[in-house]
């Protein structure tokens, strides 16, 4: 925060940055893994920064925490198991959760201060930490990958941080083959993918991993988030058999909960690969 | 610019900021209606600013300049005389000028400064401005409006500044009145709508102006805009007598030019209304 009271993220190698107008910084800590820090801004409600890195603010996590759920979800035809990795701030493990048919959801985010701020800065992202189906544990999300039975989660969940330091293994081949084999027969996994505009090689490294650990297909999804490198971003899914174009259409028309950026048709066109990526991704 | 040579735009009423590395100021100048400023930046190339907010940048301009030209084009059965308001950084007017079946462009921007800067520091979004069919007026584009003649035109595209100023009255019911009458039958206006973050209401307020105007479909396109107030963007577009969920999708399969955002997917995903925009918009 400067003296005028801005809180600014230069974003890495980007030659560019962002700024919230802040009323007040409320929370600062380090924890054993990063340093977190909570602000109240003007107009983005309250912010959380990760070593600096915006990570959620109260006005737009929304768009997040539904593409990176809500897609595979209704994509795969019954998910009922779930492993979250990251995801600390609660905000995905409480969309996966609105799911019926959902019966329990492992989350492992490595750093349990994360979720313990979140629950008292965001109360209404943790507001499903209770729910008897989800189980918060704080753990490394790769060992624990690797350690999963076979078979055992219908969709798996990286919401993780950017490529580097802890989160980089999540972007690995080696943890990419232990999804596959972690997952069932119609299984999916969605990872959050970075910016179109700024990491455009990270999508297609992800593409070309993803294919080495033999998944059937891989999409990606285009959605805008604002307080994200470049205000766009990325999910990119892989299906261990299966097409990703096809979804549970009805299921979504018909769903009994509320979304604020996702549907039906926002998830088909989510899935629209701009032009200067296509030939790079197909 | 600051002293640590970063040039930074206020969102206004955002209470947020984007900022870019400069690497030097190339121009600087106060035209008869705005201050126009060229720099040069570490990785967004070139970039103009009037009256300090961003216009246009090498980067990412490419996405804004095909969302206002090919959907409508494409939507339109055979466009062949084309209005632009604004438009001074002539890349609209390149992608327009990629159809075919055009014959005539009238672009109507006010201040001529605009466009011979963007002569010297933007050459390649100027480059079909020698195009026989390219017509370049500065004057008032609400007054050329109001005096064309009925029926003149097959798409107006309204490449405006923010609606403050001059531009204001190009959101107004009496120019949307005008742009009806001067459209022929199965005629298209399309004009750039802010921010579906930051500007739902005048997003709402424009569908209702245009309903106003008796236009019969109205619908919004929304992209990723880099630069632009929260990263997030829209066009508008209303239909005189005709449906805009169909366009020459077979057209645009085959389409002779090249694009980098624009294909046939990103025309149908751009379509999508966003669930928090559903019951504001439909």
């Amino acid at each position: 925060m400067d003296k005028r009271g801005w809180y600014t993220e230069e974003w890495a190698g980007a030659g560019a940055a962002i700024s919230l107008k802040v009323t007040e910084k409320v929370h600062d800590e380090q924890s054993p893994y990063q340093r977190i820090e909570i602000y109240e801004t003007e107009t983005f409600g309250t912010l959380m920064t990760l070593d600096g890195l915006v990570m959620v603010t109260d006005r737009d996590n929304f768009i997040y925490h539904e593409m990176m759920s809500h897609p595979a979800l209704f994509t795969h035809h019954k998910p009922r198991r779930v492993l979250i990795i990251g995801g600390g701030d609660c905000g995905t493990l409480r969309e996966v959760l609105r799911h019926d048919a959902i019966l329990e959801v492992d989350q492992v985010e490595i750093d349990e201060r994360v979720t313990r701020v979140s629950e008292q800065f965001f109360p209404e992202l943790c507001s499903a930490n209770a729910d008897p189906r989800a189980r918060l544990h704080f753990a490394d999300g790769i060992q624990w990958t690797k350690e999963s039975s076979p078979g055992h989660y219908d969709v798996i969940i990286v919401d993780s941080t950017d490529p580097v330091g802890p989160a980089a293994g999540l972007f690995s081949a080696s943890f990419y083959a232990d999804c596959y084999r972690a997952l069932n027969a119609g299984g999916i996994l969605v990872g959050q993918s970075e910016s179109p505009l700024f990491h455009a090689d990270l999508i297609k490294g992800m593409h070309g991993g993803l294919r080495g650990a033999n998944f059937l297909d891989i999409a990606t999804l285009f959605f805008p988030q604002c307080t994200y490198p470049s205000g766009w971003w990325s999910a990119t899914m892989a299906a261990k058999d299966r097409a990703l174009s096809n979804f549970r259409e009805e299921d979504v028309e018909n769903r009994r909960f509320p979304t604020r950026y996702y549907n039906h048709g926002i998830h088909h066109g989510a899935l629209a690969v701009p032009e200067f990526l296509f030939k790079t991704l197909m």
